[in-house]
């Protein structure tokens, strides 16, 4: 990963686009090279270089070099597999206070998506650690983190965490796994005091399971969302929402490892409000 | 701002929730007191101590310490003025690259909701350049900042953006003005080749002015998009969304410093497929 | 219930709009008056003139009369009551397919709020069957149904409906109960073949409990379904939605009195399109 | 049309399912086929016979006959062009005070969707009077009516509504024309007063546009809104919103035919009472 510079450096992870509009994404090495559709790239062409210029391929082919975004970098997974959060993404990096320092479990890993945007924010000191039940999509994993110069900051674990995690005081912790409410003891095991819990799962069912499990071990300051993103069409003049909408990825659940009334359900607080008068902090944002 | 631990030290910034649910923000220096409406307590009670005990008020009340979320640093800047993005801004950290290590320019910096979340991911080794025309909005920012422990990482700068940034080269760069488009001469001077450009504006009629600009200016990549969060009451075996929620903050536009033909139009690339693919009696309506 | 007339005729409802903006509903009855927190208007002052004029109350402040569309008299009537489904009428009138001429059961009637949408629409020559368990609310909605000229179309039934409907062969069948999956042999032997069920529900839970029923009892066609409505703010210029919105009111459930497998799981062809049509990328998120 | 019976009757529109899921509208006339990829079916065969049962084709494969929604004509309306409507139209009629004996003009009619909704609710007393400026749009508008037994209510006229409408004190009037703004004197000469108007545009650039002319013209009322369906897969135990939902079709825009002081600014209103307490008739719905 890159800190801030406008040349390209050894060991930057780059977007290659070629004058077609395909997408290749790499991590530079010297004397590494990149095959395409439309001839070859040598890492060197692209190291010690400004960005957003264009480079020849070996066949004479134009591409253009710029950095890839996170969001770019978690979609070019989800092309590849079943991951698909991007746009929740952001939302929980900022809800499990996510920062330079933290350290955060997450499992399961899958194909190290969600991974990918912890180890950013909490790099360079702090560290994720990441469980995997299944040793092909750890590996994957693995492939992707190296990819995007993110691996450094990742401690991988084949496991079932049904078995409980190494790790104790972790600040945060995030369950993307079918049934996150069988997991919920091994959670509080390992969260700090007040530590921040969340999980995501596509169906109501799944939200409901995990309320029951929430209540039952006694994690406070509950919160149940949905992210929607809203694109439109960029045409000056011909403003417009686009077509197609995602119209679900799934439902987002947080929590603290803190007793429930130091939260108090905010929802009872709003209706007594509502009737008084509504204040914006009661609305959720 | 503290980095991974159970036990709170001077210079964090800590939430203190009264027994009745009242909150107070403070950041911990020896010798220093909160005074509250139940009572005072010091804050040498507090540092050394593990998070989410309870702590007892000089008039006997029960206080509960935790870590606020740069979600709840947000809310508490918003309740107290007009700045209102906190569910745009995880958006926004993605959309920008921003991460350790970045150099990015905000105005105007208004009461620091933004600023607190570009900071807090940028450090420890990167800067956010924060201007503001208005004194009186850039003192309270910095207050705000400094209150998150997060001034360290700022540079702010009173200034009418109108005659430019000092910076050039920096990695990712937002508007949040009432008319982004007069600046987007400056805007470029200031970013990196294939740097990351961002920018807020309640109305489609901004939008619109904003795009014609983008356009005028070379920009390539632009994006326009609304964040919207539902809330669920979280409540077990009666899930259901919550009945009001927040309508409107503000549209979001990103763009890269970089020729527009490289990224090309998206939904000219979907629409073809829509008519290949994708039929209307498939799509809700 | 007027029909197309620019001239205010005997048994129209109308509204009158005081000059600070209060409203009044009231059906116009030779020899009536109105009485107002500004004065009172005699229903005889109204009769026979234009829509849209102004008229002087007894006490000389100005009103102005209009039609009230059936969007504000439900309103009206859900200042006063719970009754809060709206923005959903339109859509149930349509997916039950009302029309003149119709037969429908409603339960419970509630207030009488989708009473009169299906009453306006199966007049002159159709028949809505309302059912209610508590007779104060029956007498509500019959005197709301007065109100807007639609009780002729209406034959109340003060019911519990656990021992079943009158009718039978009816073409269409809502219910607005708690646990409307109790009711469905009932409401099954009610309908004719093919003929049209819909429900409304709060929560997931009881969504997840109709499905279970609705297919225990063999209906076919199921959908599920929630209505948004976003408000924009009208002004030339400055084209933005409303700050806030309505989040929920209930989750629609729609289903048909025929074999299930008539009607294939169009979520399962879809899913077969979506893999050779629509790909991830194109998607925002 | 059919009124409420159990029986299919010459004249009636009716869907027939085969037994792999492909539909066929057709409307029944004593003598009549309908052919199919899997064989005839003589319309002798469906009339005075129940609704929902099942039918052999002439090749011995199963069709089951059902009535069809207005829903499901108009999206078969819409499989065929690009009039993409059928959520909106159930709002459209709410909004626009369209009930039996009303009457209505439509322009453009294009290919008769939102005509057949017009037409089915204001019929057997009221009239529809349909403008379109291609003849090729309107023979189909027409052949699309009378297949679903409603053109007896409507009045076509191929007519480019620049040079005005032939009636006058029409109840509603509703444009679905590229440029609505352009028509809003001949729109006002055809309401009567306090009518009711209504228009759908795509881009937000228009909707300003119309607010624009609606002020200039002194119309009030004016309402701006979107309507967003959100299907659910319905499986019992695992309910969950769809992938993919329709976007946008297009902005509805309402007003009435009335001095715009009449019906002050909600909006205005409501922020007042935003801070003294949010009343339930503020919300949109």
């Amino acid at each position: 990963m890159n800190g801030s510079s406008a040349l390209v450096q050894a060991d930057d992870t780059v977007l290659l686009i070629s004058e077609d509009g395909k997408r290749f994404y790499t991590r530079l090495r010297p004397g590494h090279r990149q095959n395409t559709h439309l001839g070859v790239i040598e890492h060197d062409q692209l190291i010690g270089q400004s960005l957003g210029r264009k480079v020849l391929s070996s066949t004479g082919h134009t591409y253009v070099v710029v950095e890839p975004t996170l969001d770019e970098l978690i979609k070019e997974i989800k092309r590849n597999t079943q991951i698909v959060y991007p746009k929740e993404a952001g939302r929980i990096i900022f809800m499990l206070n996510i920062y330079p320092g933290r350290r955060v479990i997450e499992a399961g890993a899958g194909s190290g998506a969600l991974t990918m945007a912890l180890a950013r924010f909490v790099c360079p000191t702090g560290r994720v650690y990441a469980y995997e039940a299944l040793s092909e999509m750890l590996q994957n994993a693995q492939i992707n983190l190296d990819k995007a110069g993110l691996a450094d900051f990742v401690e991988f674990k084949l496991r079932n965490i049904n078995y409980g995690f190494d790790e104790t005081s972790v600040d945060s912790l995030f369950l993307d796994v079918r049934e996150p409410w069988k997991y919920l003891a091994q959670a509080k095991a390992a969260l700090k005091p007040s530590g921040f819990f969340g999980a995501i799962v596509p169906t109501t069912n799944q939200v409901n399971e995990l309320l029951i499990g929430l209540k039952a071990h006694d994690f406070g300051g509950v919160e149940v969302e949905e992210i929607l993103v809203r694109g439109y069409k960029p045409a000056p003049g011909r403003l417009r929402p686009k077509d197609v909408m995602v119209g679900h990825t799934g439902y987002l659940i947080f929590a603290r490892n803190i007793e429930p009334n130091v939260f108090p359900d905010r929802s009872l607080r709003r209706r007594g409000r509502h009737r008084a008068g509504l204040e914006d902090e009661e609305l959720p944002d």
